[in-house]
């Protein structure tokens, strides 16, 4: 038996947590090779592949490195594969994974790369493809997969968050003026990530994040102005957590230059809204505005919630297994109906998270102290405990690929 | 004997770690009160004061967590005291010193902070005023102070920066294509901050930082392009680190609306040359690139160098003891001429920090590689080892003012 592991879309803190999972339980139930498609699906399609060296993977406790190592370590694509299966991609897709004698294809990446799967699949299914089980690993800092309770990667980020709207806060408060810090968050249209940063206002005697915005909001460039003026009734210095995605209702605040940058997907480029209301912000009331975009730092971060590590392992772990098994099933997170913190693996079908997008459930969005209480009920639970980063003479060590693998 | 401390200027991650090093040493000398003047000299002006509980402080060991909480925990102000010695606030602010009886009035802060450290001397000297000592703190993570071999607050900035780098170094590498990736660090006119992200590329096998733009280098837009094309034949992905003080030979950079946020020092508002740089590379190359503004989560941070932390104690301390001998030297870092890194404190006047600039030396900055070679020799002793933060539930926890003080 020989596996390949691709990662692709955008990077999280424990996507290699994943892929952690993915060869140990590979090298673990017998595996010859293992390989790495290196840029997602482009690995295999332009020959760039690597081998695991088991033996150096196991002898230097790689695993553990993996685990602290942020940001996908077999580098991503946005590559999205054809809609008509007969087009010659996926013959030669297929060749390759013929030639390395594949048997499991292991895929780690959010809804976007969970539709490469599906085509795959589809491909499989339509040619009477039989010896190869292709199975997806979800992540996503946006936390907008459906069926799943919450993304690997999105814990990690949204302890990062809290943590730096701490540290944010303390900064901020320091002079003795009206202020508004704009802080911009991650997510595409889920506000999962931003709205997650009210956690932050459960641990501190003071209000951390004061207001909120969320593209599931819809309020008006003038609703904004109130609320601000309201806040400012009982704090100088505000902060703002607003999420890439919000958008007035007017679309006042559309950018007229934003431009794609990623052409596979045609996903538009999100940020820059941050700086558009510090600046309607300044213009309308004359306070001291300030915007911080927490740009790519918020997603490969070494701020690492040990749950979130521990769980995208496990679905890496499970995929693998999904796959010895024969099925093309996905490995999905669910957690217990009890009191203390508990998770199942479940699976679903890729059709079931291909494409699609999971928002913040309508009843949460009420007001703000109503979406508190749910989203820190949710996400408290999954920042606990802190992944041990290695230091030497006072530099953060990462593990590199060239440490356990070579090209082919 | 009274004592009050003042904090001033841009907050650092050890900021509270001299303010420590200063209560420590007032209790150690068996002074009767201890104050904390809120937002700098503002506080004693406005009357906006605070008296530190000493067995709280001690008891509740709130030095332990002052060290660990980044930002100034008794504000900042961008007050500047007027030039004309006549001006009745001098007399308001001496009043309010000698109603609380004070003996040692401790200024922690930068070279503008030293302004107000020194005109409040020369006061004293102009008015024949005994009894009272002021003396000044450095600190600041511009690094840009005289006479000082380094400034606290630099030495942690320096090691979240270049931890940063190497995690968006694994983030940048991911697709496989052709981007720029700029890099905006604070530092104002000196370069320092800036550069040491150079030190990253030493603890690497691969370049971390590939170009680096300094306000101390003379560089037209065409070298830049020209520069990037040649790192673009090695490499895919480029990092560039840029100073935030960064500016092209024919000002084709310079913003139109920069506005000046900082009344008291009339300093420019320096931001945004990385997006300026970021739009004229993709204007000029076509290729992707990205600017990522580390904005005040570099100099407030929860990453704190161990070596840091106990210079800024120990700075903090000494100047409460050269008060005490009836002084008003600041005490300033020097390093020993020896191979292992060593330092010793000792002392200037007031006017030698105050208002001046210390920029990195020309001799280093003939190419990236001395340059690189220079500042991580000066840097990478400085960011040695890690204070261990408190974690509560997956949370950082930061010890509150109102944990050991109260208003009086």
């Amino acid at each position: 038996m020989n596996c390949i592991i691709g990662q692709s879309g955008g990077p999280t803190s424990v996507i290699n947590s994943s892929l952690a999972g993915i060869i140990d339980a590979a090298i673990e139930n017998g595996f010859d090779n293992i390989y790495g498609s290196l840029n997602g699906i482009e690995g295999i399609i332009n020959n760039k592949i690597v081998k695991i060296d088991k033996d150096k993977y196991t002898n230097e406790a790689i695993a553990d490195g993996l685990c602290r190592r942020p940001s996908s370590i077999l580098g991503s694509c946005r590559y999205k594969l054809p809609e008509d299966l007969n087009d010659e991609i996926y013959n030669l897709i297929f060749k390759k994974l013929k030639e390395l004698e594949i048997t499991s294809f292991i895929y780690i990446g959010g809804n976007d790369s969970m539709d490469t799967v599906m085509k795959l699949n589809n491909y499989m299914s339509l040619n009477d493809i039989k010896g190869i089980n292709i199975v997806g690993v979800p992540k996503t800092i946006d936390n907008d997969l459906c069926h799943m309770d919450h993304s690997p990667g999105f814990s990690s980020a949204a302890k990062y968050l809290i943590g730096t709207l701490k540290t944010i806060r303390a900064d901020v408060d320091i002079y003795d003026l009206k202020s508004v810090t704009l802080v911009e968050i991650m997510g595409r249209n889920a506000g999962w990530l931003a709205a997650s940063s009210l956690a932050a206002n459960t641990s501190s005697s003071q209000e951390v994040v004061n207001l909120l915005y969320l593209g599931e909001h819809s309020k008006s460039k003038e609703d904004l102005i109130k609320e601000i003026n309201t806040s400012f009734l009982k704090e100088n210095n505000l902060i703002i957590a607003v999420s890439e995605g919000f958008m007035d209702s007017q679309k006042y605040f559309e950018s007229n230059n934003d431009e794609s940058f990623d052409k596979g997907f045609k996903h538009k480029r999100l940020a820059g809204i941050g700086q558009r209301l510090a600046d309607y912000v300044n213009q309308e009331l004359g306070v001291k505005t300030r915007a911080i975009e927490l740009n790519i730092v918020q997603r490969s971060n070494h701020v690492i919630s040990s749950v979130d590590s521990k769980e995208a392992y496990l679905l890496g772990q499970k995929a693998l297994k999904l796959s010895i098994d024969n099925t093309n099933l996905i490995p999905i997170v669910k957690r217990e109906e009890s009191k203390v913190y508990e998770i199942y693996i479940d699976h679903v079908e890729p059709s079931e998270i291909a494409n699609k997008e999971k928002l913040i459930p309508r009843e949460w969005l009420t007001d703000n102290i109503t979406l508190q209480k749910k989203i820190s009920d949710y996400v408290l639970p999954l920042v606990k405990g802190e992944v041990t980063q290695e230091y030497v003479d006072g530099i953060i060590q990462f593990v590199d690929l060239k440490d356990f693998s070579e090209r082919i």
